[in-house]
């Protein structure tokens, strides 16, 4: 498919075939049943223990051994030491025949009654005790002086000091580290038995779907959850085995399932978006084995299905990414720790205090991803967007956690238990930065994490950001917005919205006007200009310092917002005003140059603003907060910064008290 | 060598050689400047970043990245998705085609008006919004019928919903999870630059190493300190390299350095315990490059070493296994994290209690191993012993700590942060045993890891674990205790030490008696014979049940304890009274009878002695009690248990009331 001059794809879709809206009515009453979660990992279970599935063992060598987990409890063959050893350097001798020796009255040994050991040597014949060479001093006739009797056995490793031969080195059950491998090797054992590894195959299907590559065409998806999910398998101690692409065909699918089955522990079908392949696994699955799950109260991922196929698990996985990641965590991972013999590690926790009220449905387990960071004593849980499709939520959140089925939301403050997807300290010590979106941010981050500092930033406007500050669920707000009465920016925002001290300082200035299609085939030169009919804009969301330099404008050229086709089609970044001129689909939005220049889009600047961070007082101090002043202020990054187009960073970490 | 009757090794080590006395003395010396950790990290540090040592970046697929870090942020080469896309099933239609439609007066739509579409599919030229199937009916003449307004943009994922094209999608220095690696696929990068991980070369030296092996003979050691520290390295995310053994050779140790120093960034060389190594280490690194630490003030672990030759770092890590870990851990694991540009992780941490006093110089950093359990509402941390060579005691360990070089020690009940080497809750709910050890314990221990608790047992014989009991350090103590009025066992001295209600479960009965050489050589049949002058015995340490036994019996016969021949040299376990018999070091000790049997020992029975585990009422209902009292029943588990030889377990789980 190629894109049109309008932006939009220049074939349509294939018109309804004859049946699809059947297939489609009928793929939809499969949904049915849809159960709790819980039920569908006891159902599973159930079956499996009833096919005998479960975890195997085979011996390996154990300088591989690390991360593996031992399927019997290993003795040692040897004892560790296996001799009894100097522990010391210097002479082995006779106990007795240094009895009554004192600092008066030394005890002269001849060279028949000693000999020079070092440590580790064996103990010689006779023998049974060591004396250090500092305890010593040597005569020229080759005896020895001793000071002090040596009581038996001093200085001597007996044999087994560390393992006797027999012992228990390592349990059953135990995940080798490195210092089992050691201990392992110390007493004689140079093969383990380890529990096998699941193989786990992932199967994509959809017509869809393409390799990875920089260039798809519309229509075209990127195939990329084999390479998550199998990923996960790898961290959690399982074998990856990722299957080609498999179209929407209802053959091909089940010869893949059928083979895959045969040669791997778990086999995971992963269901394209398209009408054909959901529809294909379900009905594979039930023709090869017995369906056991199709439909699970749980969002994303209600239409996670699973199956038994020849005594093995197979699960259908839903196609959009956050439902992949989500109920391979659910129902993929248990599987592996169970066929490891392990149970499932859980994620560190921190109680957090929820900063928004959260809706959900009675009867679904919802997956919630939060922002997460500690501003003074509270700790902090921000929840972001929902949509199953935004794969980058997951590597921005901090952790997750789940609204329960039997309950309608949670309150705005309501504690919650994160389950985090960061370690607690880097959690914690995080810069935490609600507010307006801007492109030097994010190189910030970037700096800040080379320094060991993290910045957790969410997107919630100007406005946004300060009133998260003044309920104190951030440490800095990026914010620029003009007040109408002094034509400044900033300072009176703060005030009005923060309500105690606080500073500013500066980012930089940055130029805002329209973006537009290059050549800017509509003409577009002021504000007047969005109220034509032939212009479809695209705007920010309310409380976005660029909205409200929007409506400060078009309140001053007289232009009703009733008239611009768009004003109420939101979108949360600047690069996403961009992207929706970029494709065709407005011809105009308002933002940053750097956004316009980012994605190749033609400017008309309309002014230049100033881009500060505010800090109340009492975040002054925090270290994050001395980075990014330090930032500002090295040329070099100034000039990485200036780099993007349209800011000018000449007056960059200036400070203002408010 | 050959092991002689005696049991000690046949050949003497060789005579001290010309000369060697002077090499230790000159090794000695080069101790003279023990320097604090430190103050070891900055000369290295400093030197490194003198000669530009450090990260390196490397471009690799991103189906391969997984735990390596990002060289530089990493932006959306595309969007994702990059296409307007449906985000139901349904169809696309004009907004504008159904504006006022409602339940009351739907809206028809002709074929020609709406495009069928799949979810993911793009939005067809023209449209800009999708309705649901379930919200359509679908008329007999092609028509459908829509009952309400569909707002524009409404079921469309804009592009970039999830990453617009140029923005940035990782931030550099981060470690790459499954979510990153899709994120990064999904926006259309499939290489990703990367820090290039540190090549560490690990050369072991000295004569006296031998490869892991079964059998080694008397004065050889298994190297296995190169498969701990490379598996180290593994974990931290370096690339591990092995040298083979070289030995004690200048020349062939220069030679090996430096060649390794070619091809590697960070070169270690460990350095065994035989005199000649350690020496040639230092001298060799002198010649090659600038020795910047030789000797720091911790232990264990003091001579360690460390030079830049050729611009990269050579530690010299000393020779036993608990040094060679913790010099690892403390010198090696920053240099590779410094490598790949990441703060050194910290491990989990946990407040507890010293159970017990230690003492430490002064000046010097003291490594403490503990074993750590929560016990009713503390947290104990129970200091284990301090030996450099023994291995295992990292494997049993919960967790360490340091004694900070100003300390001369810490009191009993001293508040620690113990830097935990399992997981957080792994050790909490752990079942803490102290006492008497025996050899079920070990199996209980493995059994109840499959079930997934944890059982955390020190050693320290009856009386100890009672003590231990008492003070709320332990859940349960293993005991044998013989009381000498009443004949009986263990009862008296609970009631005498715990001085709390508590229950007694029966482990089981077991043969108690002399351990001694196959075929009995010196004739050994009851307690008199401990007193004749040619029977050397090895004794249990003090409040160890079988020396209450012995101390009983001896007092039965009249035998004077300070007739006994090594009735002061004492072990803590009976396999390692065993031990010393086996070894030929001992004629005679007293102990159970799968001990003698594991060690291929004869054994003259004495008595049947009970073994119990004491139980304070408290601790009753700890999951780890109760699993064991199901293990104690199983008859599987008696059969496994009494095939160790000298067991009873026909009442095991018996409970007597105290």
């Amino acid at each position: 498919m190629t894109v049109g001059a309008s932006g939009l794809p220049a074939a349509p879709a294939a018109s309804p075939s004859p049946g699809a809206w059947d297939a489609v009515a009928e793929r939809r009453k499969i949904y049915l049943e849809t159960i709790t979660a819980e039920e569908a990992v006891a159902r599973l279970t159930a079956a499996l223990e009833a096919a005998g599935w479960g975890t195997a063992a085979e011996v390996i060598p154990v300088a591989e051994a690390l991360g593996r987990v031992t399927a019997e409890g290993v003795t040692a063959r040897i004892s560790s030491p296996h001799y009894p050893a100097a522990a010391v350097d210097g002479i082995a001798v006779r106990a007795a025949d240094t009895y009554g020796a004192s600092e008066t009255s030394p005890v002269r040994l001849g060279p028949g009654q000693y000999v020079w050991v070092d440590t580790g040597d064996p103990l010689p014949p006779g023998r049974d005790a060591c004396i250090m060479v500092e305890d010593l001093n040597r005569l020229p006739d080759g005896q020895v002086e001793i000071y002090a009797a040596a009581a038996p056995w001093q200085n001597v490793r007996p044999i087994g000091e560390d393992v006797v031969a027999t012992e228990l080195v390592v349990p059953a059950g135990t995940v080798l580290r490195p210092q089992e491998i050691g201990a392992l090797l110390a007493t004689g054992n140079v093969a383990v038995p380890v529990r096998r590894r699941p193989v786990v195959t992932f199967i994509p299907t959809g017509d869809e779907l393409v390799q990875p590559r920089p260039d798809p065409g519309p229509g075209e998806i990127i195939e990329f959850n084999s390479r998550v999910v199998l990923s996960l398998v790898q961290e959690w101690g399982g074998e990856p085995r990722r299957h080609e692409i498999v179209r929407d065909d209802y053959e091909a699918l089940k010869a893949a399932v059928a083979a895959a089955v045969e040669t791997s522990d778990i086999v995971v079908v992963n269901a394209g978006s398209s009408a054909g392949s959901q529809d294909y696994s379900v009905h594979v699955l039930g023709e090869l084995g017995q369906v056991l799950v199709h439909g699970v109260a749980i969002r994303p991922g209600k239409p996670f299905m699973a199956a038994v196929v020849g005594g093995k698990p197979v699960l259908g996985l839903p196609g959009y990414p956050v439902s992949t990641w989500l109920t391979a965590d659910l129902f993929l991972k248990p599987l592996v720790y169970r066929f490891l013999g392990l149970p499932v590690p859980s994620r560190p926790r921190l109680q957090a205090q929820l900063t928004r009220r959260l809706t959900s449905p009675m009867g679904v387990l919802e997956f919630v991803r939060v922002k997460v960071g500690q501003v003074g004593d509270r700790v902090v849980a921000t929840p972001m967007g929902r949509g199953a499709g935004v794969i980058s939520s997951l590597v921005r959140a901090d952790g997750v956690f789940f609204i329960p089925p039997d309950r309608e939301g949670l309150e705005e403050g309501a504690p919650v238990e994160v389950e985090l997807l960061r370690p607690r300290e880097e959690v914690l010590r995080s810069l935490v930065a609600v507010g307006s979106h801007d492109i030097i941010l994010d190189l910030v981050e970037s700096h800040l994490r080379r320094r060991g500092l993290g910045l957790s930033s969410a997107h919630a406007g100007s406005l946004g950001g300060l009133v998260a500050l003044r309920r104190g669920e951030a440490h800095v707000a990026g914010v620029h917005m003009l007040d109408e009465a002094s034509g400044e920016y900033n300072v009176a925002y703060v005030r009005r919205y923060l309500g105690r001290p606080a500073r500013l300082v500066l980012l930089g200035r940055r130029d805002q006007g329209f973006m537009v299609q290059p050549g800017n085939p509509k003409g577009i030169r002021g504000f007047g200009d969005l109220a034509r009919p032939d212009v479809r804009f695209v705007n920010r969301q309310r409380g976005a310092g660029t909205r409200i330099l929007l409506d400060y404008h078009l309140k001053q050229e007289g232009v009703d917002p009733a008239q611009v086709d768009g004003y109420r089609r939101e979108e949360f970044t600047h690069l996403a005003v961009a992207a929706a001129v970029a494709s065709g689909t407005a011809d105009c939005g308002l933002g940053i140059r750097a956004a316009a220049r980012a994605l190749g889009l033609d400017f008309v600047p309309v002014t230049q603003e100033e881009y500060e961070l505010c800090i109340p007082l009492e975040h002054w101090d925090h270290p994050g907060v001395q980075a990014i002043r330090e930032l500002l202020t090295d040329p070099a990054f100034r000039a990485e910064a200036e780099a993007l187009g349209g800011y000018d960073l000449r007056d960059a970490g200036r400070v203002r008290e408010v």
